[in-house]
Parts: structure tokens; C-alpha cells; sequence
């Protein structure tokens, strides 16, 4: 079995005890703030991911949410960065509408990526240069488009962001429409299938968007900060992912111009974290 | 057969021919601007649900985006309000997330809702005081949250009018988080399953509310215009639909507010209908 297969099987057992385990009550403790719950399912599966993964791997290193895992500052060995419920408000509001996330990277390069939507049962994975899969459907490459024809997925609240608010307020504008879904996993899927045109936040950690960069690139798509630049598996980055034309035409219409106060934020976040 | 069950196959079988023709190729035309995009299935769509509401029912009268059916001015008779797809933007650049929305009013008076998410298949449907369903499953009344507590429906692109983002900042920031679905009949059902705690839109036709709106006062949500006004079947509007705490909540804590501001954009959608 191959470390893609063993992943695959994974993700896919993970995502049903996530739901044997809904079946029974949810106990809602509240992290740092009332935006920010956890739930014993998010521990409880990243325990699952990571005791499967040691237990099989013992020599694999893993990076996760909720603290299981390894301290790392460079790129050594196969690397796994785990998120094991990505969209914990959508889990906790809707029960639906939340994934398991997983990217596996080796020496430092991308080796397969997979987001599993459990409710819905949908699995999206890749492993590099062997192109993306919805189940068990190729998915095609990603068309071009402009950001006027474009939907774009961005949270309605970092439009009331001071600065950041007047650095986004024009792309909402000029786009056809914005969506917001809650989970950074599933937008990131959603630029892969085509769902979406563009997803931008300017924060996010690396268990958010290392499995579905790996997917979206597969399809022809760029994922980078606002700055442009090549997203690290060991920081957290402020994230725009879309189709190679919009990505280009939000960088050199949008960020570039800004680039001195999103400089700024992402050495804060360099800095928070 | 009662008019009720008629129109739950009705709505169900002009899915069906939805997801046929959209097997074949899909032609896209432009009304009046590029947000505006209407389809050859929206059309066909609409002639199909009238036709059959005027072969079984000749003396009801139907009003519809597209413009069939009738001129109406006041209450009268049965009433069918018809959207046949709420959520265009979705249906072309998704592929799903639209839905067929059916509202019956008779003598003026709420009769059934009914909102299909076509591809989903699943049927969100109310008949007046006997309670609502998704498919064949009753929907529990909702429960009361403050908005503190709460996920809400908005459109990020609200947040960028310059006096109408000022009346919603204040609002995202205070929610707990925010969501956005990009088709309001959806966003409404949601509400009333509990998805969303609410969701509040700047201007909707009647055919965008009226089905979902008579699901969600069956468990006991509210849904008004900004200034807290009952909705009329005959004329666009601003739009809260919310459970009822957070509803109240809303119109005192922030539309009560900028009531000048809320009635000048109530009188402008009047004035352009």
C-alpha cells in the first residue's frame, strides 16, 4: 500500500467516526473566544489521524491544529499537516458543511492532498503530477476568467476590517458575485472545481490550505499570500487561491498596490504566531 | 387532490425537467447587466409551472419573474408567486445551488411554501398552521439566539455601499461569524432549519421570499422588511428573516437606528419597481 492509499483509507475512517460520534451529543468548549470553539470530535479525530499515522509511520512527522505532532522548522522526511475539522462554526451551527483536511508533503515538496466534505461524503484528493479526483471523478482543469466574471469566496467580516476592508471593498465590487461558506478547506475545493473563481483571506494556518492547495494546483490553479509569494507549510499566510488569470489580475490590480499594509499584516502574523 | 399537493409534485417535476435540460447544453443570455443572467431553462421553466397551474386551475392567478401571469394589485382569489430559479448566478457558475420557489397566498392569506433545491433534491415545504418539512422529515421550531451567538446570511457585497455597509458593519462584526449562499430562498429555509439564525438582504422581489417565508413563520421565525414591516406579496422589499429574539433584536439594535437612511432605500425600491 502506498502512502496516498493508506491516506485515503484514513481520511475516509476518520470522517465516519466523525459522524458515529454526532450521533451522540456534541460537548461545545470555547477556546480563546466565542469564535473560536473546538470540539472533543476536532480532538478526538486529530488523536485518530495521528495515532494511525505514528502507528504505521513512526517515522513520519505530523503538524496539526489541536497540538498533536511535532515541533518543525524545516523541511526533513514525509510530513503530514493535519486539520481535522476545518469549519468548526459550520460543524457546531450547521453539522454539515465542515471537512477533514490532510496534505502530505515529502523533502519539501507537495506529495498528495485530500479534503474530505464527511457530511456530504465527498472526497477530494490528488497526488502530484497524477492530476485531482472528486470521488472517484477526474476533475478537468480549472478554466480562466476575469475578476468581473468572477464569483469570489471572502467572509462578509473582513470587509468591516479598517484597512484590509479598503483593500477588499473593490474586488467584491468589480467581481460578479462574493460567497462565503465558513470553511477554508471547502473554498479552497471549491476554486479546484471550478465553484468557485477565487478565495481570499488574509489569515490562515497551514493545516487550512496544505491539503487543498496540493488539489487545486493539480488543476492548473495558484495558490500564494497577498504578496504573491509561495505559501510555507510551517507559518501561517494570508492566502489568495484562484484560477492563474485572476490570481495574476488580483495581484498586479489589487494587492500589489496595497502591498505596504499587507506587508504589515503578514509580519503580524509572523510575529502572533 | 388538494392545491397543496399539487403543487409539491408540480415544483418536484419541474426539477426533474430542470436537471434534463441541463444535461444538454445551457444558453446564456444577459438581461440587463452581467449580474443579470437569465437562462432558457429560467424561462422555460416558468411557462412549464404556469401552464399547469392554468390548465388544473384557470381562475388562479400567478405572478413570476419572468413575466408570466398577471398584473395584481390587491388580494384577491389564489395567488401563486413563482420563482423558477432563485439563484441564477449559482445555476450557471455552479451547476447547483439554485432552487424552484413557489409561494400560495389565498384572499391574501398565506396557503403553502415550498422552496425545491433542485440538485440536492431535497424539498423544504409548508401548508399554513400544519407545520413545515425538509422532504418527509417535520422541521423543529427554531431556537432564539442573540446575535452575538449567531451565524448570519449576508452578502459581502452589501458591506461596500457606502451608507447601507455602514447600517450592516456593526451587525457582521457583532455576529459570530457570517455566511453567503448566493440565493435567497435558500438563505431563507436555512434560516428555518436552523443553518443561518438569520439573514437580511438590502432588496428582493416577491418571488424570491414569499415560498420561503411561509416555511419559516411555520417554526416559528420571523420575516419583515428593515423597518420591521409585514411583507406584501405585490411589491419588492428589504428583507430580515430571522428566529424571532434575534430578529428583535436586530430591528432595535441597528435598523430602528438608521430608520431615515432604511426608509429612503425602502421608497427608492418602490419607486424603480
Amino acid at each position: 500500500m502506498t502512502v496516498y492509499e493508506f491516506a485515503k483509507g484514513l481520511i475516509l475512517e476518520a470522517g465516519n467516526n466523525v459522524k458515529k460520534i454526532m450521533k451522540q451529543d456534541i460537548e461545545i468548549e470555547t477556546k480563546s473566544n466565542p469564535n473560536d470553539l473546538v470540539t472533543n470530535v476536532d480532538k478526538a479525530t486529530e488523536k485518530y489521524i495521528f495515532d494511525n499515522i505514528m502507528k504505521t509511520y513512526p517515522n513520519h512527522l505530523v503538524i496539526g491544529e489541536e497540538g498533536h505532532g511535532h515541533d518543525l522548522v524545516d523541511e526533513q522526511g514525509v510530513v503530514w499537516v493535519v486539520d481535522p475539522i476545518d469549519g468548526t462554526l459550520n460543524f457546531v451551527h450547521q453539522k454539515e458543511n465542515f471537512a477533514i483536511s490532510i496534505g502530505i508533503y515529502n523533502e519539501g515538496k507537495p506529495y498528495a492532498g485530500f479534503v474530505y466534505d464527511v457530511m456530504n461524503d465527498v472526497l477530494y484528493h490528488a497526488k502530484a503530477g497524477e492530476g485531482a479526483y472528486e470521488n472517484e471523478h477526474p476533475i478537468p482543469d480549472i478554466p480562466s476568467t476575469p475578476l468581473k466574471t468572477s464569483i469570489i469566496g471572502i467572509n462578509p467580516n473582513w470587509l468591516t476590517k479598517p484597512r484590509l476592508g479598503e483593500i477588499f471593498k473593490p474586488i467584491v465590487d468589480e467581481a460578479r458575485s462574493a460567497r462565503a461558506y465558513g470553511s477554508a478547506a471547502l473554498e479552497i475545493v471549491y476554486v479546484a472545481t471550478g465553484k468557485l473563481a477565487g478565495y481570499i483571506t488574509p489569515r490562515l494556518q497551514p493545516w487550512d490550505f496544505a491539503g487543498g492547495l496540493i488539489i487545486l494546483n493539480e488543476v492548473g490553479g495558484k495558490g500564494t499570500n497577498l504578496m504573491g509569494d509561495t505559501l510555507s507549510i510551517y507559518e501561517p499566510s494570508s492566502i489568495v487561491m484562484a484560477n492563474k488569470q485572476l490570481h495574476s489580475e488580483l495581484i498586479s490590480n489589487h494587492f500589489e498596490k496595497n502591498i505596504e499594509i499587507i506587508e504589515l499584516l503578514q509580519q503580524r502574523l509572523k510575529d502572533s504566531d
